[in-house]
């Protein structure tokens, strides 16, 4: 039963990795999950001073020496130069020799790629093999080995990237697990030669680097625990993620917070700079050291004359250039989407998939790369050249077609690709575009680690390139008619043209400041920027940016953006839209009601109010704290308790067992007790979150908190009922329970030893109750389900202590009348998941993100006509909106005069909530 | 009596002119002004409607075609293209077209001062004499005209730009006036040849460009009114600032929104570029149909070689530049201050400089332009160069000093003047660099628009050529040891140098794009941002940025930044730091409360509660409303009403007026109103602020919002105690009566008459009083003192009527608990002045800027030694806080069951505020 639950989670989870669709429920999943680790986090600080005995023998004589020391390095380091500079400087150097490394085995890969083609020549078919063969088992090996590892790792991680910086925890997308999925996949697939980008996956991975390597830098101080501080080191990871990946820090920054980043604390500016600069020079160090440059340049440079970059006629061209990217990177987007949801739609197609699911990633590779086979049709697309080698290509100074005709072509390295005895270089060109275009749209789509910004970038320069040949066929002698012959600079339109699109891909308008970093040169500046920023208008205005496309696709938790220029926006408050009906608690609720309205509502927090006729705001407290106040007052430790109770009371009537047996328990209980906890240490480590084997995670992690229904009845408990209950509650105990039931034979009917486990897995009960287990702990579980039930019903009407439980004291609130403009600015820039309403202090609804996305989606259509929410309409005029208050004020006055008046206590709007 | 105060206020005001010193009291001024005209034209659509007829008179036939043409025009734009982009284009274009002319403007008075210079060589004497005159003459007009004209043009702008963008109101710096000051006055400073920069002045007329064609274009419609997109253009006006000012679009966008901003707006970014890219694009297309340029290049073109920018080993010498700049920022600002300070602190200096107001300015000219003279100190220090031809020269390909012989300089242009015959090309940098230090900073001290960016950056472009050259003659064949000779490029360190320089004094990264964008060249971008990082690392932790420091000079609200690295800061609570006592008004206070109130205190804005015992806040209201509630209550026209009423209840005894007389009497009486207002029209029209005249603005403004006590007792009033309350009051018509007062003769026995204007000043009174004026407003004053103070202490009596009050229903909250970090961003996103701490909606404190500033800088050190605030320690242990807040919150319930008993409201915290 407990495996058919699993197993369609586990399902989902696989439809995840395959198309990268992001179910709300997994969320839910991993939230929770997460909620979990904390709170045994928590717990176990509670518990540390118990334990630290069973620390002492246990580490004792491994590393206590060194880790003094390193304490002390890590002390004097901190006093010397400050925290986050070593930290940056890390981060920095880390992703440098990522980086490094990872373009090292990418050129290894395709070097071998080619010296098996080559070797090959004597027979089309074997060549035809080794070229197909390859990419495929590249492909299909990346595929494979990131699914198994970490499927989260799939894809750019730039959507995960800023669905994390708006504050949704993910945290399953920051393991160490998918560090290594994400670097080898990556390397794997970009080696098979497909066209697939690096940047995308190195912001995710430098995001992970830097997640991990706080956490690292947490075992030697407190200081890196902090979460806001956290959210900073990310957005910092970002910016040196993609400055490492183009050596260019400038543009990684700008970038970085493009993509990622709604509001921005200039503060983090200095952090993204200092890191990506120190990133980006290693990056290229490493390359002047491993002699494969003689200084420090640019990645892809280029020698533009700098005299006369471009003529003030080309200007038009340029605009084209950029206004047809627009539309380019519009249709990109389109494309990819489409695909996605084709193969997902198509149900034949996607059950047969699903089945084999390394067969998708193998179909793609073997189409493209069939495609660009150099004999076959690859000869008419430049098909043996790797991404790099066009982009080199593409970028040259010299023109290819002089006056129209392929023959002056100066055939020098790889340029000779782009020519073909029959065919027009321009023909070649716009099959190199058209091919690549919905090739890199396709290969976009496979599960593997891959971003699409390189291979954008290459079409965008390619589609400049030919508007360049053409601009310098029709004027072989320049434009320019001072007398001075300059003639027109080809490579510097593949620029503006790589710009652009990647920049109406992305919407971005930083690709400028990438393309200076990575050509060199900055000469082009104006026709870039004119480019880009044309580029961008178009495709802003028909498509959402590839990144916010697959955030919709995946179902991300995200906040769309305000259209500028929508002024009409400022008009809708929160009491258009805020959900009038709160879950809440009272502070002098009992069990059941806290356990009714666990039942119900989604958000992660619940409100506390006075009581359900003040309405007036307390604090609000997680869900996953509520659920560990319910487990514990329901849960066997209380009950056995209770037996205990009612034993000793019964013992005192009867008064029969001596001292000294009594004491001797105690000394063999707590001996065992000991044992069986180092054994099992591990199972309680807070560093580790869930028992994990290597192959098909998913299915073996616990999944009992979503479904109660579906849970299976556990056996060391009589109780159905309170069985139920118990797992509902989620508590680690109950999860821990069950897994160790899991583990070992399902049914062990010898309750002492029951006993004692139950005892482990609940770790730590609070202190009131701790002291009576080491009294006697033998206490025979003999209620019969009947009076349990009844038990729990009456452990259900007492009134909830709050005492144990982590109140939040300042969730966040708005007021009714706070513009939707103003909700927005608060909810990005906090990174809010939700904010309760409240009117002079009293609950009156709650805004979250899915209220206000659909508030921002629905009032604007695409054409950016207005529909007007239904209430906005009454408040145009301030005058009398003023009068209404002070009226409204004034009856509140008089309410409240009437309310203080004994015995009437029953406000009418919150009669339907006090359950 | 008047004169004196004004007078005084006045003198304030020069002395502010003279060394930039801004007074709180004048900041409190002009907003207090800013919120008097924002009143009186609410005030103005009210009575909208009854005075369409007037208007239709009036403007009958004026140009009421031409202006419905133009409506059309626009609605079809609008329709068309979007509002914003429309804007943005103008905009651009119109600081492209300024950038142009002023750069035009001041290369003739460059040339004109050579060409004096250069026709004058017979005689030395002669020859000084033209060189001295020339600047000292147009420093002093630059000087005069800005302060007659508009004082608050002088200086930079950056800081109250940046003080705007968090939110202050200072309207006077954004009015036409200042335009023209600024513009005309800038041109002159810097046609003078004095070591002064274009940059900052340019944010500041960028702004002033885009609020006035936001007033303009709020003509045609009514989009341009929103605030918070006026925030929006202004951010990206500054960024239009810096981009048409270099032709540096992403430059001038960094380094704005670094300058300026706390917390960016991805959204506004995309504004920025397209502005700042329009306008460096017609900036430079200027310059190409001008024929100063073939086509559009940088504004300092360098030919550094590409291949191989500059070796590895050159790197040490680039970070010694960073660190060296880092100490020369800290240094050039801490001077700068030091100016300022002495000449304000030596008193006699002071007294003598206030009287002669222009004598400064001129006196610090004729110093720095007596030690520049060519044939004097300047020709050891490349006199005779203007700021561009030094830079020009210092960015130079070419070696000056080949094996630190001067001989083998090449002479060509410019470069000529850094050769001396005995002078070694060292010596000569290191005076220009010395001299320059000292005179740039004591030359941003004059009283005219300035900015200190460019003499800065052509400082640390000297800096660097002297290390360059050094290295250079140190290392005669380059360092490389590879076989191929690469020599050193001093203009590459002269590169460096002036970014690293330029960016320590500000406290910017993006001088690097800067630099970039200025020279077109891209290839030194590794040493330029590791300079620039360590520069900014060296001076940020030595003194604030220039902008900051002029911030603190002239007494400006600012917010300090929160240091990064100080995570102890999470630590401090709003509980710590607020204000408790609270200056608050409940729904049910009588008008002698509100008075009460309205004499202490210093927010602009007050709490309003439910009511002392509950302390539940409600609202803010301004302080202007109140006060013009206050006087409304005990204004005249009340009094009047009074009068007519008792008179009319007289007549009612008597029964002696016969009906048709009465009617009469009101038709005459409306025709005269009407008349009345065409007359006086101008003196409520909402767009013209106050009645200015071109000299000493200052003198002739009312000051009587101020100081209550020094207020004159006005003639027009029996009663001192009613007037003083009156003017107390504040309200607009107060003011005006006063005014009118000062006009015309100052007593005007004819009650008749006088009891028009008063009805005039007062412009429309509430719908209730109306009705009544027209009906017989022939009533005579005859109160005696006694009997009006009598009335009013009756009238104070009276309980607030706050319907036509303006009521903001969600001031910004806090919670008791919300952490030092987090009211900070909230602070610097929202732009918030104050904010109320709220604990379960009862109002407990207010946090101010103020007391953010003093939580920021007082508990954080210049070492970055943290002082603990005395509340934080106890909260360290997060179990007991927990516990703690479980307790409060079952307190308060015990409390609230407590209270809800009837006769029990007086909880004791409230008792000493509740007057």
């Amino acid at each position: 039963m407990a495996g058919d639950g699993t197993d369609q989670r586990a399902l989902q989870y696989e439809q995840t990795l395959m198309y990268g669709r992001y179910t709300q429920e997994l969320g839910v999943y991993a939230k929770e999950e997460a909620a979990r680790l904390r709170e045994s986090g928590q717990r176990r600080s509670v518990s540390e001073r118990s334990r630290t005995f069973d620390l002492l023998e246990y580490d004792k004589g491994r590393c206590a020496k060194c880790r003094i020391c390193t304490v002390r390095c890590q002390k004097f380091l901190i006093s010397r130069v400050g925290e986050d500079w070593i930290f940056l400087i890390l981060l920095g150097l880390l992703m440098a020799l990522v980086s490094w490394v990872v373009d090292f085995c990418i050129a290894i890969c395709l070097q071998a790629q080619k010296w098996m083609y080559g070797g090959l020549d004597s027979n089309v078919f074997l060549q035809y093999l080794a070229w197909v063969t390859y990419p495929v088992v590249l492909i299909t090996f990346s595929a494979g080995f990131t699914q198994i590892l970490a499927p989260q790792a799939v894809g750019s991680g730039i959507p995960e990237m800023k669905t994390i910086l708006r504050g949704v925890v993910l945290k399953e997308y920051l393991t160490f697990k998918t560090f290594v999925a994400k670097v080898i996949g990556l390397t794997c697939a970009l080696g098979s030669g497909m066209p697939l980008g690096k940047e995308g996956p190195f912001v995710h991975i430098a995001s992970l680097c830097a997640a991990l390597l706080s956490k690292f830098m947490s075992l030697f101080g407190g200081i890196y625990e902090n979460e806001s501080r956290n959210i900073e080191m990310l957005a910092a990871a970002c910016a040196v993620g993609v400055g490492c990946c183009f050596a260019a820090p400038i543009g990684g920054v700008l970038f970085s917070i493009e993509v990622t980043s709604t509001f921005f604390a200039v503060r983090n500016y200095w952090r993204g700079f200092f890191a990506a600069t120190f990133s980006a020079f290693i990056f290229r160090v490493l390359a002047v050291w491993n002699r494969d440059e003689e200084t420090i340049t640019a990645l892809f440079k280029t020698r533009f004359r700098l005299d006369f970059p471009f003529d003030l006629q080309e200007l038009p061209a340029f605009a084209v250039i950029g206004i047809a990217s627009g539309f380019g990177g519009a249709l990109f987007v389109y494309l990819n989407r489409l695909i996605v949801q084709f193969i997902r739609n198509q149900k034949a197609i996607n059950r047969f998939l699903m089945k084999k699911r390394l067969l998708y990633p193998a179909l793609v590779t073997l189409l493209i790369s069939t495609l660009t086979f150099p004999p076959g049709f690859g000869q008419f697309m430049a098909g043996k050249l790797t991404q790099k080698e066009s982009l080199v290509t593409l970028l040259d100074n010299r023109t290819w077609a002089k006056q129209g005709i392929a023959e002056e072509f100066d055939y020098i390295g790889h340029s000779q690709a782009w020519q073909h005895p029959q065919v027009n270089v321009f023909v070649t060109l716009v099959i190199f575009i058209v091919m690549k275009f919905w090739m890199s749209a396709l290969a976009t789509t496979i599960p593997v680690p891959c971003g699409a910004f390189m291979p954008v970038f290459v079409i965008g320069a390619a589609f400049g390139r030919l508007v360049g040949e053409s601009m310098a066929a029709w004027f072989p002698d320049g434009i320019n008619t001072d007398g001075t012959i300059y003639p027109i600079v080809p490579g510097g339109y593949a620029v503006v043209g790589a710009a652009a699109l990647s920049g109406a891909v992305t919407h971005t308008v930083s690709t400028a400041v990438i393309v200076f970093e990575l050509t060199g040169q900055i000469s082009h500046i104006l026709p870039v920027m004119i480019a880009v920023i044309l580029a961008n208008a178009v495709a802003q205005s028909l498509q959402p940016s590839l990144y916010d496309s697959i955030i919709r696709i995946k179902k991300l938790p995200y906040l769309p953006e305000l259209g500028w220029g929508h002024h009409e926006k400022y008009n809708i408050r929160v009491e258009d839209i805020m959900v009038r009906d709160v879950r809440y608690i009272t502070l002098n609720c009992c069990y059941r009601d806290l356990h009714n309205v666990l039942l119900t509502g989604h958000l992660k927090t619940l409100a506390l109010v006075e009581s359900a006729a003040s309405m007036i705001l307390l604090g609000s407290i997680e869900r996953a704290q509520l659920q560990s106040l319910l487990s514990l007052q329901l849960g066997r430790p209380r009950r056995l308790e209770f037996i205990r109770e009612r034993a000793t009371a019964e013992k005192k009537r009867l008064s029969v067992v001596s001292n000294s047996d009594a004491e001797d328990d105690h000394r063999r209980a707590s001996q065992e007790v000991r044992f069986q906890i180092s054994t099992e240490e591990s199972s309680f480590s807070p560093t580790r979150p869930v028992p994990q084997k290597p192959l098909k995670p998913a299915l073996k992690r616990p999944s009992v908190v979503e479904r109660p229904i579906d849970i299976p009845i556990g056996s060391q408990d009589h109780s159905s009922n309170s069985s139920l209950k118990n797992l509902f509650c989620a508590s680690p105990d109950a999860e821990l329970m069950e897994k160790n039931n899991n583990v070992e034979s399902p049914v062990s009917p010898d309750s002492r030893r029951q006993s004692k486990r139950v005892r482990i897995s609940v770790v730590e009960p609070p202190p009131s109750l701790r002291g009576f287990f080491g009294d006697d702990d033998v206490v025979e579980d003999d209620m019969t389900i009947r009076e349990i039930a009844e038990w729990e019903e009456m452990q259900l009407d007492e009134q909830v202590n709050f005492n144990n439980c982590k109140i939040d004291p300042a969730p966040f609130q708005l007021v009714e009348r706070t513009s939707l403009h103003k909700t927005h600015t608060i909810f990005s820039l906090l990174g809010l998941d939700h904010a309760y309403v409240t009117s002079i202090g009293r609950l009156i609804g709650v805004v979250s993100l899915k209220e206000l996305r659909k508030a921002i989606e629905g009032s604007v259509t695409v054409k950016g006509v207005k529909v007007r929410p239904p209430l906005a309409s009454f408040r145009d005029s301030g005058t009398s909106s003023s009068e209404n208050e002070a009226t409204e004020l004034h009856n509140l006055w008089d309410r409240e005069k009437r309310m203080s008046l004994p015995g009437e206590h029953t406000p009418p709007e919150s009669d339907e909530k006090s359950q």
